[in-house]
């Protein structure tokens, strides 16, 4: 195929920007999701959608939890951007499907045949996507199973599907690689670390690294607004926590002086994982001088953030969390297999069975 | 005084919050501002207000640069909300007074007397403010002089002026302190940094602290819209950049191209200083992988950092700006001292002169 206008092919996919010109794909308002593959770009039959956690909860909000209103709202907003960038959280998701086509600059430079089962590791929201049909969509998880076509470009990541894990299970955990890589990384032995949403897909996944990498010296402490749930008790009862705080992460005090309670000294590294927002203070207050807070959540608000370390006059290093690391997506899957726990509470919760 | 109600005076202000209850103060749609001093406050006899770049460049816009209109959008601000807090942008800026009352559970506990002048170093957006009139606005600069007064709490940061600078430059300096100590904490010796937006106030101390830091081996390049600006000429005729570069640092790949052409490694730190939306990706565009982008910016938008990394497969440590680091209004002023170029500058741009 060739592109209609004199555009060159670039391998971060600014060919395909529409509207504004000039802009890059993930900026862009408009991308051009014409179903074919340029030189340089993979074309995918997509079959389930996962919404970011943050988007698809503003969406089935929106909608009143009405599936048929939810399914009206994604077409709409894909019919609109060509790409699935909810303007309302700025957040998107990921794809899973099966490669169409391959084009010809880019198809003997890369490990991936026609006919592989891969999973998209960039956002939704740069990644040109069109519907044809939206067959089914699970509340629960915020999968969306459709007819349709996507497109990778060249700088995009992406990812075999594994064959020891099961599809659902591997996309629901590929769509948070950023968070387990990223704690394994700044979490050290004997530390003290808090996982604010310990009960979420990346706050579990985060309470299984940590714990492995602070050891028996540190300590985990979980907080998460029930300790009742399946994902609380999968967390407590096979020992990813050392502590569980029952708290609504929003009431900043609250979670500040229970963390206290168990640790005066604070959080050495503080996770936090909650996709509401307003939780950015209660985790700056839980951490002590000179620690780290990680922000994973795309709820995160980047002045409450950094007016509220000021504002209660907290000298902590503040981390965006990058959905990207190298091996991260490894990273993830070896979480999993490590911890057959966790592997079993995700295969009930996120596998096939539509 | 005595509090009307029976709630339990806090050293974060939360018995100052009005709306919601239970929030805490830079959280609280409104506060309480109440002109005097609790046991554990200090109240302030305001002299100017130093609104953050972001959220002045906002306000001015809304109301076409008119000084009467910014008046009452400011004033509207503050009766509504019992502080200065954009509503839009989410930021607010510092004061400048002279203390009028501490209270009796603080007064023995701090270095401060009535009758010092002081800069307040935490966030308009939690420090309760009550406004008589407004005397004087500097569009060039967004200061606002007032008449009025304002509460800090037990863990609000202040500091007193210093004798050897000017009152309007050690305003300007002090609102944003936070950069030139993380850029001496973030740089090392040899690197390669990139500060966008090096011709603002944050920019120019940040450049003056990278060249120091970096040394002769390292390299600083500077990104600014021109460098035909007295704050660029000052910056490159006084050697406190190594390269200078003219670009629009929302056109990411511009950005990235040009930092490429200079520095093929590309920087090791990035420091961004814009105070316009969009410029994210071209931070993180002109880092090499594993290397850090700090954000001090508060136009910076946390999806944007966050997804836009993932989108282009970068793995870098992405900081988000952090108003406050221990000894943050020394390093500044210090900076100052230590670099004559910029202060004479700063003298000629934000010295008192209504």
């Amino acid at each position: 195929m060739k592109l209609a206008s004199d555009r060159r092919l670039h391998p971060l996919g600014t060919h395909r920007v529409i509207d504004p010109p000039g802009a890059m794909p993930q900026n862009a308002w408009k991308l051009d999701n014409t179903p074919a593959a340029y030189a340089n770009e993979i074309l995918c039959d997509v079959e389930v959608l996962n919404l970011d956690s943050a988007s698809f909860k503003q969406i089935a909000d929106a909608c009143d939890g009405d599936e048929q209103a939810i399914a009206e709202h994604v077409m709409g907003i894909v019919r609109e951007r060509g790409k699935h960038h909810n303007p309302v959280t700025g957040s998107g998701g990921m794809f899973i499907g099966r490669v169409l086509d391959i084009g010809g600059a880019l198809a003997e430079r890369i490990e991936l045949r026609v006919g592989d089962r891969i999973a998209s590791l960039v956002s939704l929201t740069l990644t040109p996507l069109s519907i044809e049909t939206i067959e089914h969509i699970d509340l629960g998880t915020g999968r969306v199973w459709i007819r349709g076509k996507a497109v990778l470009f060249e700088s995009s990541l992406w990812a075999k599907l594994p064959t020891d894990i099961g599809e659902g299970v591997a996309l629901a955990v590929f769509d948070v690689a950023g968070a387990p890589a990223q704690v394994q990384r700044l979490c050290k032995s004997g530390q003290t670390v808090v996982i604010v949403g310990a009960d979420g897909k990346s706050g579990m996944l985060s309470c299984a690294q940590a714990k492995a990498r602070v050891g028996a010296q540190g300590r985990v402490i979980g907080i998460a607004p029930s300790d009742q749930t399946p994902a609380a008790r999968t967390l407590i009862e096979h020992g990813f926590l050392d502590h569980f705080i029952v708290a609504d992460a929003r009431s900043a005090l609250d979670v500040a002086e229970k963390v206290a309670a168990l640790a005066p000294e604070l959080a050495d590294v503080t996770i936090n994982c909650v996709n509401v927002p307003g939780t950015e203070l209660g985790s700056i207050l839980c951490t002590k001088e000179n620690g780290v807070v990680y922000f994973f959540s795309m709820s995160t608000s980047f002045t409450a953030a950094a007016l509220g370390a000021e504002g209660v006059g907290k000298d902590v290093t503040m981390i965006v969390g990058n959905g990207y690391a190298r091996g991260h997506a490894q990273t993830a899957l070896q979480t999993l297999r490590d911890n057959p726990a966790i592997h079993a509470y995700f295969a009930g919760k996120y596998a096939d069975n539509h």
